[in-house]
């Protein structure tokens, strides 16, 4: 085999730019051959390819080696399952399902493992977020005491919300904006610092914007190490704001418009603490600026890497199972504020599920869709 | 009357300050006469003053006319209730008191509205915050929407807290980085933005240091209107933060580095949301610097500020009535954190005193005192 051929499931925002980029061949040896969607009128820009209202003819087909998952989340995982039962390569958009029950039963079907299974968390192809984990890890800041991620920059309009009915609904998407636009983000955190031991939140449902689910979240992490995290977000400020900041014994390291600055201590805080006789004093600091260049080639960069993972067998830079971590973060920050209490992790999956499957019975929550403007999509990657 | 003759009570770091200051003639027509302290080796720096090892004494001496207490927390109510009731004018460092009964107390003692009594919340004097609390007040900003401050710049080594008995204990100072570095901060805030409805918390004990009381504090606000707010201090980082950001109908503005930056939208977020036909846009900005110069005359501006409210009449800059609110709101946060839950203010001040009073009682704390060296005390006005 020396090309992939793949089929796009879900033709909304993401599956109709992710055809138009292969079309274009920004993925070599990836090429686009099938389109699937409900609604056969997205199919009209793009004659040429395959086109199937059902994702298990498409599956079945013949005509692709591997899928492309865009549909709304609930979907991620029954089209998922089909797929990866089917012998097919599966790259599915983030987030891999929409609650952790989910994601156990989608992971558990990936049992043949010459099969490769990837998600689309693209944001890990950023040079900067690839920076900032290096230096965690290699241990260069020393223990991690604070890390501060105030991401509010997901500004979304009424009308996005307004434009289709399984969006923003507890029975379409499960969740707002933790579900939607932050997976990237929990991704990352739980990439660069992994798993908090202990969740406490306060998220605010249709607080900006006339949906049921939450658009505005303020989370607080505890740390088995000690180390605690505050994660901010929401879809109703403009401008938002996306700085990261970390308290670590080896100083301050703070991440916002494009600049990675690292204040480091000479002298390891706690270890200064204890050992001057001055009682107004602090460690002398290096101020430092990381080089960094550009944000990296981002939804074509894992498209790529997962074509090279088939044909070459290259590692994954975001392999489906750890999808699993970023939605278990999701959840447990809705149900902190579902329960009004602290929740420990691992969360219990079937729990959760029966919580969320209650949120979706009494919703009485109806939306009128309108027609919205799409004028430039890529403004929403942020 | 053309002067003031002005005694200072507690003779720690910041009283003995305060009388270097006054003696080296900063403040026109306040003149120090009088200086008090438990310890009389503390008068050895100031042969040319009258020195009391009683605070009584030195109240009915007839050698002031005013009285700076400076004195651990807890007795910021006792001297000023036998100042006032004896005729003197007072100026009470911050906080006014230790917790909201004893703030009801002390002002209630304020019978006579010809006697001046001021805080000292210095920080109302920095432009910076004059200027951003004018920007709030006027509605500049439009409505407000979330409030981010990141307050972590008040470094502390082991030996500050080691170095004397009272410091850092419940029984001594009723608190930790809340009641002494942070009641600056907690006035600042609701002098801008007023008091939150709803306070929950999460204190950290002893965490950088060996104390019984807070070192770390995460703690987020409700308020009435809808916004929310965080607050986060520490005194076990180091470099710290001082960041304060402000989301708003009329875009954000954040204060951090010694600059004023707006980000103006041209259109308020919300009527911007709900009139688009586009589902990925946002308002048009302006980048605004709002230029101010220096952090104005701290201490020295307070004890002005004080000598012609008693000598001309002029109005304070922070009468010490309004100090109740900042320590309403440290014994909130503090309570959210015993408690585990969320507090509606107004608080119940005889619970809380109560509630602090059990902390007391139950303290197995022993703390030894070791000597610090203070080589340079200014580097802890931030």
């Amino acid at each position: 085999m020396n090309k992939v051929r793949i089929g796009i499931v879900g033709l909304g925002n993401m599956g109709s730019a992710h055809t138009r980029s292969l079309l274009a061949g920004n993925v070599p040896r990836l090429e686009v051959t099938a389109i699937c969607d409900l609604d056969p009128k997205k199919f009209a820009p793009f004659p040429q390819l395959k086109s199937f209202t059902s994702s298990g003819e498409m599956i079945r087909s013949g005509a692709i080696d591997a899928i492309l998952i865009a549909t709304p989340h609930y979907f991620h995982t029954t089209i998922g399952i089909d797929a990866l039962k089917n012998g097919l390569h599966v790259l599915v958009e983030k987030p891999i399902s929409v609650h952790k029950a989910d994601c156990e039963k989608l992971i558990a079907a990936h049992t043949n493992k010459k099969q490769v299974f990837a998600a689309m968390f693209n944001q890990r192809t950023d040079p900067y977020y690839i920076k900032i984990r290096e230096l965690v890890k290699s241990g260069e800041l020393g223990e991690i005491r604070r890390i501060n991620w105030i991401i509010t920059n997901w500004f979304r309009t009424e009308i996005y919300y307004a434009s289709s009915t399984w969006r923003a609904t507890w029975g379409g998407e499960g969740g707002g904006v933790l579900l939607n636009q932050c997976p990237h983000n929990l991704d990352l955190f739980q990439w660069m610092f992994g798993l908090p031991q202990v969740v406490r939140s306060f998220c605010r449902f249709g607080q900006y914007h006339k949906i049921e689910v939450e658009d505005d979240v303020t989370a607080f992490f505890e740390y088995a190490s000690g180390a605690t995290g505050v994660f901010i977000t929401s879809t109703g400020e403009a401008p938002g704001t996306n700085r990261l900041e970390i308290t670590c014994e080896r100083g301050k390291l703070i991440y916002e418009n494009d600049a990675i600055q690292f204040t480091r201590n000479e002298i390891e805080t706690t270890k200064f603490s204890r050992t001057t006789k001055e009682s107004f004093s602090a460690p002398q600091t290096w101020d430092i600026k990381i080089p960094v260049n550009g944000h990296g080639g981002q939804h074509n960069e894992i498209l790529k890497n997962f074509t090279e993972a088939i044909l070459d067998g290259k590692p994954l830079i975001a392999p489906a199972s750890e999808g699993i971590h970023s939605v278990e973060l999701a959840n447990a920050i809705l149900q902190s504020t579902f329960d009004q209490k602290a929740i420990t992790l691992p969360i219990n999956s079937a729990a959760y599920r029966k919580r969320l499957e209650a949120r979706i019975a009494k919703s009485k929550f109806k939306k009128k869709t309108v027609k919205a403007v799409v004028t430039d999509f890529s403004k929403s990657f942020k």
